[in-house]
């Protein structure tokens, strides 16, 4: 069967290549008789992966060496707890922005931990937006703000980071990798890998040094960042097979650019937003200003062509348009590696649609 | 180039029919047009593999419902921290058995949560070995007893295990799936998959489901197995890829038999400890009674010679059997999928070179 176009949100669309690589050298990783599933995690084969990885992060996004990039398990959901435990201490209050479903996520979990102030609070609203930056109600001395640079379900996205006083802290799952940043703008970023980066199984982040030294000395060790900093992230057994398929993947995006893939990103978003500004069937769910390049979301005028929708999309290879089950609706995830022949099989598709249905 | 004899502690050798499976459907798995690792956690694909596995590994081990097979991330490090958060509760004791470097970590994170009694020690002694039960002190009404049932680095093993009155926790991870066991004897059993099960990226949780109740209301969700319990390790997105060799691995087993596996087992390392025993060359680490089938550690006269041992084993495609950087010497892990001939190889090999260098 010949590959279809995977519009899923999360385990998402791999760059063809980098499976292409993993699958021809399966059994012999770099002529050394083992698969890279075997091979130590102490031994050579597998440090020039780690390495290597580490090493293409901080070039693609230009990181200083104030910062550490770690590899960790337990996705962003782990981030949550980790990140209050390790940063939220002496009694200080953290900052959240509340933008939807993960970052109310984030802000559940914060406050099993510490003292937290919700900012601002555009989360349940719709159409999604993001906070504006005029709305944001800060704590003096804050331990930190929290941002969710892009919710994966509701599709609203921040398209510039607010300026705080405190160490901005971003889960960057769904957006990572998908545009430049400046890293010095934040004291840490987290992000899953299943969305532009790899297979599910491992969280990277980039941490300000500095910042890790204030966890408490009886946290557990493995929810400290200082035990995976001191131990460039092999104080235990890390996800080896999840960061191999993120170097393979880190070299693609060298070779694209990172600022190419940017622009295509846009582009390739920007096609179905203008199916959907033209139309007065399909109806975009964030706001325009806020309008997710990773996540595009939208509505039919029934749940029952929504249904129908998905399915004889599907007919056409076009699968896993259905939205979020918290919030129904149509959901186009459309990562780095989503084929741009797919965006244009699905703008006709959904042109053909409307005009059969409307 | 062919495969090498992996003796690796963990990651390890796997099944090549495992490995050929999965290189062969990398790019599309089971007609989907989408690699296992681009499949939604959510999706009917990955749920097919998720469910399968759950059911193998109960199957191979007779598991009862009134246990839950979880699949967590973080490796048997994160387990550490677990398990007393969650069983270690209204100022109970826990009794630990130390049996070496493994327990003692356990230990360490232990003491971190809660109180520790260590209930027997021998975890510096060499030869190394177990406990035995006429040593154990157990703490009246404690919350579990914990040991760990082979200690990879030092190569002892529990050939039987403890009877207790508090419900029994198990560090398995290396030697989990290479023998059958009663699950009704444990409350918990824990073990990272990188041995004997799977790739690293992954720990399989078997809990008897009644002892996940006891955990504090104000415990990250993400360390509650309450939460993965309650979503059958779907809560948040696991790491599929992992889950889906292990589910290879099962099927795996399956076919061989685990009672004829374990039997495979034990006679493989004999083979070894019978060069052993006939020789005044080499040392085994471990006491007779102790000896683990799946780490056979050992020492040569000097370092100098083990040194040698190690480059040339290398030179016959022997790979991985450097002891472990604290204790040094020779260790061949022999985990279920390393083959016989290699075992025979090595044995001829260790002839060789005892006749040369003694």
């Amino acid at each position: 069967m010949a590959r279809v176009y995977n519009f899923c949100a999360g385990p998402a669309v791999l760059p063809e290549e980098a499976l292409l690589e993993a699958q021809m050298e399966l059994l012999d990783f770099n002529g050394s008789g083992m698969s890279v599933l075997e091979c130590s995690h102490r031994g050579k084969e597998y440090a020039a992966v780690h390495d290597e990885c580490v090493a293409n992060l901080k070039k693609l996004l230009k990181i200083s060496d104030d910062y550490a990039v770690l590899f960790l398990q337990g996705g962003a959901s782990t981030q949550f707890a980790m990140v209050p435990i390790n940063l939220l201490v002496n009694g200080q209050t953290a900052d959240y922005l509340n933008s939807g479903a993960w970052a109310s996520k984030a802000i559940k979990e914060a406050k099993l931990i510490g003292k937290v102030n919700v900012a601002a609070d555009c989360g349940k609203e719709i159409p999604t937006r993001v906070p504006s930056e005029k709305e944001m109600k800060f704590t003096p001395g804050a331990a930190y703000v929290h941002i969710t640079s892009n919710e994966t379900i509701s599709g609203a996205q921040y398209k510039s980071f607010p300026k705080t006083e405190a160490p901005l802290v971003a889960d960057m799952s769904s957006d990572f990798l998908s545009r430049p940043f400046d890293m010095n703008q934040f004291g840490l970023v987290y992000a899953g890998a299943q969305k532009n980066l790899g297979p599910a199984g491992v969280a990277v982040v980039i941490i300000r040094k500095d910042l890790a030294g204030r966890v408490p000395a009886n946290t557990p060790t493995m929810l400290k960042y200082t035990t995976h900093i001191e131990n460039n992230s092999l104080y235990n057994t890390p996800p080896c097979f999840a960061i191999y398929m993120i170097n393979l993947v880190t070299r693609w995006i060298q070779k694209m650019g990172l600022e190419n893939l940017y622009k295509q990103n846009r582009a390739k978003a920007q096609k179905i937003y203008d199916v959907l500004d033209s139309s007065k069937f399909y109806k975009a769910t964030a706001v325009k200003e806020c309008r997710s390049d990773m996540n595009v979301t939208f509505r039919l005028p029934s749940e029952q062509l929504e249904e129908m929708f998905v399915k004889e999309a599907s007919q056409q290879k076009l699968k896993g348009l259905k939205g979020h089950r918290s919030v129904g609706g149509i959901r186009a995830s459309i990562y780095n590696a989503f084929p741009l022949k797919g965006i244009d099989t699905l703008v006709s598709f959904m042109k053909e649609f409307e005009k059969k249905n409307s």
